[in-house]
């Protein structure tokens, strides 16, 4: 006799209850615990027949019954499904759920209102293009693609981002050093499995990027904040440090979140700290693309001879974060150590956009985008920055517009951010605290405001909200 | 002065040089040095123009210079690239490298031959079907779903996982409950990152999953072997092990690699274990939904009154695995703690697939595709039966091939297992050594041989090979 008490419905041929009738009371009782919830597809009667191993009959009687009595209804052309009225209300009653279960309510994160940070110009995306390259590549589905791939990322993808950064970060790699990750979350955390023990003392900006922290933290890194001003990470006090720095995180293009970018003399000096102390240089190019004063500096791992650069890059900012690619390019002689990190993270990333980003790249789609991101993105900067000075003049004092898709902003000293971001969230505006993004408490107080994601229009709109709350 | 020596190009108003030689110094110089390859595409000249902040009459006077001296080289509709054969070939012969790189090799996982492991039936997936589904999402593409998404996965994906696993898997889940990962590396990363401390022990099978072993490692645990027989998870030698043991990760429905499925007995006795001691218990259900000679157990999870199973299951081995597609299901008051350890891994997983598979699932779709893969796979199955019973009659004993995408055979003691695989390779066969699942060594020997990912006329050629290679 097979009994197994937690299956949907088991059947007994040595019972003396006929087998119409015991998958019915199978039916019936995962119906009334639960297990089948109103709206819930209940398995075709051939399916569940084979699956038990009787012949259809049964299952057949079984099923008009559930019918009959308002258990089951059939809805035309999409099958059987458990009622949404069931009988034994009685019974039901006495159990404290069940309806069927919707889907979750997303988590809030501020949706797509100003000045949420960190969205490119989502509105101006060019999806139908995108789509026929993605519905071309679903059509060409391989075996092979649908298969296990290689962690390090789909080839032709690995070498458009290296001829990319090439030319436009005039950065110095080979495609065989370029790794595909989810975004700079993962990237650190395969960074810091590759090249650091658990406890390693790790330097990061002050102010600075909270994912960052968080993401090294995981890893089991041990932070130290060193400080930031107009020319980047004071270099000078990185070297002031005493032990052992194993490795440092920095925003070079434009320091998370106030927007300096780093001073040549700087870069130089970090490189050569790197280099005497044999450390690493984690480099975030978050959102180098767009620099609005002065040409793009190229990035750091291309001024570094030493391969003591790991570069992290995302296309998170330059066309939309649910795809969910962005890159390491890791010092030559590191490939295999990053591969073997990266594997023990998640093995590869789905390999459907890698393929359509491939050609997106090569096509010349990323580049004609990516200049019309640029000229969009300036348009949108310059409507916050003259709503803010029409608006909020006395109270925000604008910290750096010359790069990304935020300003960063400081309030007096000692005013709370926070507040300010909660009453802000009352009337429907999103702002980040400056204070939010620093490790020794009490920081400095401020609001990050991104505007890449909404039209002049709503931006200028919303600077008029932020100046009657703070007036 | 402009000067940033790390860029592609720069312009200097107050130089002698005109712009047009600027212009034309500058994109020579990167062609030289390699910033840009041969096959590179060189930007359009309005829009390098625009860059530079000159007319467009000095760029298209120094692209005449280039195209003249052969540097680059127009294609017609398709833009200008660097030039496949330059002119400079002395320059160039003292630089390493100098061809456009291609793409790498990919890496080899021994393709899609026979007897690689955990392959579904790739070959017979509804490829029209769903290119149709992820055509029209990628069409549906709105600005809410190209931004930032729930870590915990989309609503509608985790009430449709979270309605299967309690029909199918006899779970007692809430969709709140389901966090969707990119796979069970990830999950396990994440379950430790929610429930562990580095450091903490963990019980693992002996054999067991080695992908498992490298993330609960790579996550800082410290793993303890316990033996596996017949009934599963010795749960004996468990309570006998001394000292505090916070997690056990078992694949109760089938083993990894062995095949047993864990008793009801030792279930109730696992369970009991983890309430008693306060351990966790960390349920791989990786290919469940193949069953060939009784009905599918349900989960360990539906079992567990206590909520101390954290069940992890994947699309991999029903779906396919480039899909990157796969669930936690979490004790209800721990969710948060996972979430917050999912996102710090790598913010959220891209939506597109998401939504296409919560449609797949909710259109019945999955549940038709199951009861087919379950057919074919089981065809599979036999084919290798048969053909090891005719071909490696003496040399293998088959362990168990009552589920799953993999047959687990064991050689006499001491053979080396290792050895045979290279054998194998060398002749275009595909195997696991036993021996790789094993942390103690020498480990018990045999092969792994998948079935799911080919056709019964390549399984029983290939058995046929693996007989010569025995005999």
């Amino acid at each position: 006799m097979v009994t197994m008490t937690n299956l949907l419905l088991s059947i007994d041929r040595a019972a003396r209850d006929p087998l119409h009738r015991q998958v019915y009371d199978g039916l019936r009782r995962a119906i009334l615990d639960g297990r089948l919830r109103p709206g819930d597809r209940v398995p075709p009667t051939r399916a569940l027949a084979a699956e038990l191993g009787v012949s259809r009959l049964p299952v057949l009687g079984a099923y008009d019954q559930l019918l009959h009595e308002g258990y089951i209804v059939g809805r035309t052309g999409s099958g059987t499904f458990v009622s949404d009225s069931l009988p034994d209300d009685a019974l039901l009653a006495a159990r404290p759920r069940h309806r069927a279960p919707g889907p979750p309510p997303p988590r809030d994160f501020g949706g797509l209102r100003p000045f949420r940070l960190s969205l490119p110009p989502l509105d101006q995306f060019p999806r139908a293009l995108w789509a026929g390259l993605v519905a071309r590549h679903a059509r060409a589905l391989t075996p092979e693609r649908m298969a296990y791939g290689d962690p390090a990322g789909v080839g032709e993808l690995r070498a458009a981002i290296a001829a990319h950064l090439r030319a436009a970060r005039a950065m110095r790699c080979e495609p065989e050093q370029v790794i595909v990750v989810p975004g700079s979350q993962s990237a650190l955390r395969v960074a810091a499995a590759a090249l650091l023990r658990p406890g390693d003392r790790v330097a990061i900006e002050e102010p600075g990027y909270p994912g960052a922290r968080a993401a090294l933290e995981a890893a089991g890194a041990r932070l130290v904040p060193v400080p930031v001003d107009d020319d980047g990470l004071d270099v000078a006090a990185l070297e002031r440090l005493r032990g052992r720095v194993r490795a440092v995180y920095v925003t070079p293009s434009h320091h998370y979140p106030l927007g300096a970018s780093m001073s040549a003399a700087r870069r130089m000096a970090l490189l050569d700290w790197a280099r005497r102390r044999d450390a690493w240089i984690l480099e975030d190019d978050y959102d180098s693309e767009y620099r609005y004063v002065s040409r793009p500096l190229g990035a750091l791992q291309g001024m570094d001879p030493h391969g003591r650069v790991v570069h992290v890059g995302t296309f998170s900012k330059v066309l939309f974060p649910a795809l969910r690619v962005g890159w390491l390019v890791v010092p030559a002689g590191r490939v295999e150590a990053f591969v073997a990190a990266r594997e023990a993270l998640d093995l590869f990333s789905p390999t459907l956009y890698q393929h359509v980003l491939a050609e997106f790249i090569a096509e010349g789609h990323f580049g004609r985008h990516l200049r019309r991101m640029r000229a969009t993105c300036l348009a949108r900067r310059n409507a916050l920055l003259a709503g803010l000075a029409a608006h909020c003049g006395g109270a925000l004092r604008v910290q750096n517009a010359d790069a990304g898709l935020h300003v960063a902003t400081t309030l007096e000293d000692g005013a709370d951010d926070e507040a300010l971001v909660r009453r802000l969230a009352a009337r429907g505006i999103v702002a980040t605290a400056l204070s939010s993004c620093c490790a020794r408490r009490p920081g400095r107080s401020g609001l990050l405001l991104g505007f890449g994601g909404f039209p002049e229009m709503r931006i200028s709109a919303a600077t008029q909200v932020l100046g009657e709350v703070l007036g």
